[in-house]
């Protein structure tokens, strides 16, 4: 925040904190009358810049009228006020904001041209330091969206990315982590192959983002359990300790790009092949990792639906892993249906727990795709053989290893806690008899969403009925759990309207 | 506003003006402790649907704290209130807006799918009724930039940009109509034809755009002269009376979806091919236009700057004039420079007056692309040959016919009034001898934008040195003008960092 370069012409104003929180893009509020709008002629929507004590942030401009400020004041948004870091009372000098320069290099992008490396940076730099307004946002985001971005747009991203923020140096090698590319619901291995492979020997400081599109990030159900917004020396803390964590990567602002632009990718549900890719390997290479075992489920519903997709999606995302000096190996898993039974933050941490604890309901599923990856995170850090490392993996989590292991580093994120229950839920049933052949996991994670996951902890859906089951007319299919009643009629009166989201046939 | 579908579960509000003018984005204010945000599960940047007399919008939540709002208040934006129509302290229903079920074909179309007819009918139908919020907004006009639309969808846009708008039934034939595509500082010849064919009998009830993002459209300029704000019977009462208006195309609601995305093309300083066609051709269709002659100026720092491209619109106009019934002539004319003197609302409207009132220093280019247009549509419009609709044309204007014509015109449409005068202005002058060889449009337009134009009236730049033009060191090749100091340095500063904004060269 302190990169902008002081402006000429600015007014001194006395800030006010008037309590309106406008989500993450800053606001200032100014009198119709101030001599300020009027002696720069300002109108709303502009963009003002305010500058306090050498830091200088870009915000949007509210006219209020006389009887919220008195003459001179200027009022601040809640996000504002966090990036400037003044005290009520104090001043600021106010004036145009300057032009967005970079802006330029996303309407050449919109225009067809390729973006190089170095307008990438000039363009995660204005992004990191607040100069781009939600709609520039918006516009970037769409004209990298889909797959509009090549390998070396990727790459540059990603290293643009990687510059913008902090990155951690261990001191050592092999650093080893694990990504998952999202679109299967309640696919939370992280939450058991960490302790697992930690318990193994392993150094694993497993970042994790919190849902761009999904009903819930690793992160988002990790934080039910525990502390997730450690800061970079807290992570080191943790690791030096346990071997693992399972943090929010956020907070320790590995990838401070990434977290503006996934805001905005969630506004308007949207998904980009670059950003994705830029996304996930600008933390792990901030994350220090040297090697990243990454699980691709690939299905009909999933992220990615088609093989061809995926493909091509592996040799990206190895491409550019080995240009920002990554080993990368990715595995294409089944993506058909949800993973575990549960959908939402609360639901999926239960479900982790569940088979960390040797439970007898423990979803079989989700245990099995998370020793598969922890035996190849083990073949890659400690040489094992894929038969040794799959042996051991089993091992440290039938022994209860990995259930202490996980305790151990939940305690050492900041205290263990018990994820919250939903007061409110309700059953969706079958309609007949017969047995599921097809679910739909962007809509079932469409009800998940509507109940209000990931920010509702306890909201989410409870799956009963994976591929296979035989049900029987008025059986549960899955239950929708909410916070709030509202919420939770919200959720049901869409999911009944959607008659295939599970679908049944009658037995040949 | 009134096609939402009403909510279940929606909670009752007072609503409260607390004098918040957030430009054209909706917002509604709603304590964090309150009631509704507590049991509907709402957070910041949520979209609330607000229903009060039959009458439902949506808007933006911004969440505030208890000093601002009683216990079941809710404030509203100025934007708001103006959709809602609503008086203060009256009660309004607020629950969670229904999700934008158009957006998935925008994301469609992102993901590189053709948009279709009925899916650009219910795009613009929920862009129309506010659904959209302003990133929404950004990500359908990226996706839609540059020339992502083919013909078959620049015709469905423009079809269903025309179905929700008003459209005037003139009961008669030819209604002649003019446009310009814009790029052209300066290039106001509507104020001079208009009156010009009018007086020679023609029906031509101009609706003009305000600027996207040049310093001022002929709205603006107009405006300087006459009210433009006409609804649909006024520019009857003027058009019935005096054959001709010049008026502001969005007060009469003709396309008003047009009006939206223009605000964020605008905030975003972004062109597109295909909603530039739907634009111009849905305003003319819905003023009742059959015949209409479009000046397509080209030139290297024009809006268009190749043949190739000017000739690819000049086919893609034609061909959707067609598709919609209209009779589209699209003329290329000379656009390296700007046209006459003055650039910016008043400055333009100046050196239109001072053409039409034959002062002797009036710009002989504008008068001369004036009559060339004015001849073009009496030659459409009444069957003259050529040569004897030029002769005519100049004879009016030569007569002082079309000067007494705009001044009726400007009384007709509410009262003819002066332009005002910038209190500040400066000069930019020749730092060499030599010709003036190359003059860069768009900077120079820039220019005009940053000392305030369009929304300063007076401000913008007045121009001393078109092409071969010889000048001596010191000589003025412009003023900027401003109606604040602040905005005076800003451009002045920025013109004066641009070498060759204005390109001297020595004489050979």
């Amino acid at each position: 925040m302190n990169a902008l370069p002081p402006r000429a012409h600015a007014h001194a104003v006395v800030l006010r904190r008037i309590g309106i929180d406008t989500y993450h893009e800053p606001v200032i509020y100014l009198r119709r009358d101030c001599h300020v709008v009027r002696s720069e002629g300002f109108e709303a929507q502009a963009r003002v810049q305010v500058q306090h004590d050498g830091r200088a942030i870009v915000a949007t401009l509210n006219v209020v009228d006389a009887a919220l400020l008195a003459d001179g004041e200027a009022g601040l948004s809640e996000a504002a006020w966090r990036q400037l870091g003044a005290k009520e009372g104090e001043r600021a000098l106010v004036g145009h904001a300057p032009p967005v320069e970079s802006m330029r290099h996303v309407r050449a992008k919109i225009y067809g041209n390729r973006l190089g490396e170095a307008a990438l940076r000039e363009i995660v730099h204005d992004v990191v330091t607040g100069r781009y307004a939600d709609v520039q946002l918006a516009a970037f985001v769409t004209a990298c969206a889909d797959q509009r971005l090549d390998l070396h747009e990727v790459l540059g991203l990603t290293r643009a990315m990687i510059a913008v923020g902090e990155r951690i140096d261990w001191g050592r090698e092999p650093i080893v982590d694990k990504h998952c590319v999202g679109g299967l619901p309640g696919n939370r291995t992280t939450l058991i192959l960490v302790p697992i492979v930690a318990a193994a020997g392993c150094v694993i400081p497993k970042t994790s983002s919190r849902a761009i599109t999904s009903p819930s990030g690793t992160a988002d159900t990790m934080e039910t359990l525990a502390p997730v917004d450690l800061d970079s020396a807290g992570v080191r803390r943790v690791v030096e300790r346990e071997g693992g964590c399972i943090v929010w990567g956020g907070a320790m602002r590995l990838s401070p790009a990434d977290d503006v632009l996934i805001g905005v990718e969630r506004a308007l549900d949207l998904d980009s092949e670059g950003q994705l890719i830029a996304s996930v390997l600008s933390k792990k290479a901030a994350a220090g990792s040297t090697h990243v075992v990454i699980d691709l489920p690939v299905g009909p519903t999933a992220k990615v639906r088609s093989f061809e997709g995926a493909a091509r999606l592996k040799e990206l995302l190895e491409a550019v892993g080995q240009g920002v000096g990554l080993e990368v190996r990715v595995l294409l898993t089944d993506g058909r249906q949800p993973v575990g039974r549960g959908i939402g933050p609360a639901l999926e941490a239960r479900a982790a727990c569940a088979v960390l604890r040797r439970a007898p309901d423990a979803p079989k599923d989700l245990e099995e795709r998370s020793l598969t990856l922890a035996a190849g995170l083990l073949v890659v850090a400690q040489g094992l053989a894929p038969d040794a490392a799959a042996l051991r993996a089993r091992e440290l989590l039938e022994s209860g290893a990995a259930w202490r292991k996980f305790q151990a580093i939940c305690e050492s994120q900041g205290g263990m806690r018990e994820p919250p229950v939903a007061p409110h839920h309700a059953e969706v049933v079958a309609e007949r008899a017969g047995v599921v052949v097809a679910i739909d996991n962007r809509r079932l994670a469409r009800v998940a969403k509507l109940a209000g996951a990931p920010l509702a902890k306890a909201a989410g859906v409870e799956f009963f009925a994976p591929l296979d089951t035989r049900v029987e007319p008025g059986q549960p299919l899955f239950a929708v759990h909410a916070e709030a009643p509202g919420e939770l009629r919200y959720a049901l009166d869409y999911a009944r309207s959607q008659a295939d989201l599970v679908s049944i046939e009658e037995p040949r």
